[in-house]
């Protein structure tokens, strides 16, 4: 096998996506600052136990392991940078009030997410921690959706849903972990007939309340609908009530609901919404409320916010044009370089015609010169 | 152990130094785009013969391995970017003319270079491809230079060395790859009973140039010193005439020379810099000619280029101050959250004081808050 051959998923990023990417980086950022969140950057290695504790087994599936020469001991390469943000809130920022983080960089899965997907997504994202009512997880929502339009993204749909719901249909259920996550699945599926097996001994409140969830998705007259049918289930309407307020503040997005959707990681606690574009064929963003994820590091904060891939988000957006460049031509005379300088500083691209290249086609699309006309040094068009 | 304790020599970037990495790259970035460098983006992992053949045994062992589970494959995370940039200017863009290519992102390291250095570099290089002259060695280090201007390192110096002198000092001597490897190492640490010893079988040109080289450091004198000890082994003069046009054009930098350093990656094949600033124990770039490092992907292309850590070099210049922040009031009028947007539009930070927290000190520091005078929002001083 040739040398240059790359794992599967695993790609360079050329110039021109690249440089797209880079921009998209600083627009998000830029976005995040804006809105009082702080940059941080956690580290892309860590011991197993303080990535993986609490965040379930989809996370530790996902996470590529190494033994640390220097200790023995087993690490991690993040999967995902989330409870690396909620560590770095709880221990080592430790402030009593509202905090506001973001942070961007690569993350690494053992294996893609879906058919097609990078094995070492771009990840961005922002968390809002210390604020437990409602306004957190409208905010998070409210940067998302202003990050995606900086990022030129069109026709949004947000979609909103809470993992509340099914915790408060089975509250009082002795449901282990492996059935657990096959209710999961069978909700995410909305598969009705391995629903009904796998709910055939709870009691009967549960079991059809889990069921109705499954015709429990479209636009705002679900949440009607749920009300009205799980009206009898304790908390179930407060849930509701919250997806409602939320909904009421978006303006102008295209909002539906799904009361069954409880995919993406295993912190959610409340509130979650993913929003998606023209042309993706996953959500763009996932966020809501994870309240517990810092309670492995001894902290158990208010949490809410989202994350995306900046590498999914760059491949659905039109590209954008490189800015043109000036060729100059490389020479000792103080002259010319002085010129080729003060455009540099200007903020433009210079190339210089390094000697005995003068025929070749320029790979950085130059649409100006920088030529020599009665001993000034000036910059003309091609 | 606490779930919070990083693995040695790897750290979390807090907000105020992660906000100074992310203002230092995007200078650095842009002042490459400026020189008309493309950003490129290789991936973390690869098929471990392709991040490692032709770069050498240390590149090898600061290399941390993993199985693909989708292949069974080894795989390695990169440690140095510049052999995988090669293979992307051999194998992807397969270019005739000149390729200037840049780049920045994380490299793992499975032990600290330095006793202090983090196993989690940001590495940021640049690279020219395509032209054997000294113009592109030139180019290289004048970017580099400009690179440590923007980032306001001060009181820097340039010290030169060339690797091709001690390969010519062997020329026509039968010395194996360990020997090679212990040769390099006296000569590193200036060991002059070593190296006699490791020499002492040694044709007498060669022996006595390889010791002479141990006193060759210093100013530009030493070029001419070394004109005279070594001028009868072939080549010497050329490579020293080679350092002496590229320091001649380095104007008002300080230059040094040490002809025995060959410290760094085993793939330099010509002349080689490494700037040091002020406060730095080691050097904060590294960098020079590579001609052979595309070879093992089919394509021996003359290259020149540096690399340098970004977080080495925020710990060398001082803090830049975080632009203050803008106090507002939560609300769900649109008044004021259209005077919110507005300012954010002007790229003002606008920190949303949550229900329940208007007693909270600001983490973001606010100098100015938003508040309604006669039914307009303005913005006064705190």
């Amino acid at each position: 096998m040739s040398a240059w051959v790359l794992p599967d998923h695993i790609a360079d990023v050329l110039p021109s996506e690249a440089r797209h990417i880079e921009e998209l980086r600083r627009g998000l950022l830029d976005t995040a600052r804006c809105y009082g969140y702080e940059l941080v950057m956690p580290p892309l290695l860590e011991h197993l136990e303080s990535l993986l504790t609490g965040t379930g087994e989809a996370l530790d599936l996902q996470t590529f392991k190494l033994v640390d020469q220097l200790s023995g001991r087993s690490m991690g390469l993040r999967a995902d940078t989330t409870p690396q943000v909620a560590r770095i809130d709880a221990h080592l920022l430790n402030r009593k009030g509202v905090t506001r983080l973001c942070y961007c960089g690569p993350v690494l899965h053992t294996r893609p997410d879906r058919p097609h997907a990078t094995r070492e997504p771009l990840q961005f994202g922002a968390e809002i921690y210390g604020h437990a009512g409602l306004e957190a997880d409208l905010e998070a929502l409210q940067l998302a959706r202003e990050c995606l339009r900086v990022a030129e993204v069109r026709d949004t749909t947000i979609d909103l849903a809470d993992v509340r719901i099914v915790r408060r249909l089975l509250a009082g259920v002795a449901v282990d972990a492996p059935l657990l996550s096959r209710i999961h699945a069978a909700l995410a599926a909305k598969d009705a007939s391995e629903l009904a097996s796998l709910t055939r001994d709870f009691p009967t409140a549960s079991r059809e309340g889990l069921l109705a969830l499954l015709q429990l998705y479209g636009d705002e007259s679900v949440l009607a609908e749920a009300d009205k049918t799980l009206k009898h289930i304790a908390g179930v309407s407060e849930v509701l009530s919250h997806l409602k307020w939320l909904a009421s503040r978006l303006d102008g997005a295209v909002v539906t609901f799904d009361l069954a959707d409880l995919r993406g990681y295993a912190y959610y606690s409340g509130t979650r919404f993913a929003i998606y574009g023209k042309g993706a064929s996953d959500a763009l963003v996932r966020g809501g409320r994870y309240d517990e994820v810092g309670a492995v590091f001894g902290r158990n904060r208010p949490a809410a916010g989202f994350s995306l891939d900046i590498k999914q988000l760059v491949s659905v957006v039109s590209p954008r044009a490189l800015k043109a460049a000036i060729r100059a031509p490389w020479g000792e005379a103080s002259d010319v370089n002085a010129a080729i300088a003060e455009l540099r500083r200007q903020g433009e691209t210079v190339v210089c015609v390094l000697p005995g290249h003068g025929s070749e086609v320029d790979e950085f699309h130059c649409d100006r010169e920088l030529v020599q006309i009665a001993g000034q040094w000036v910059v003309q068009a091609v």
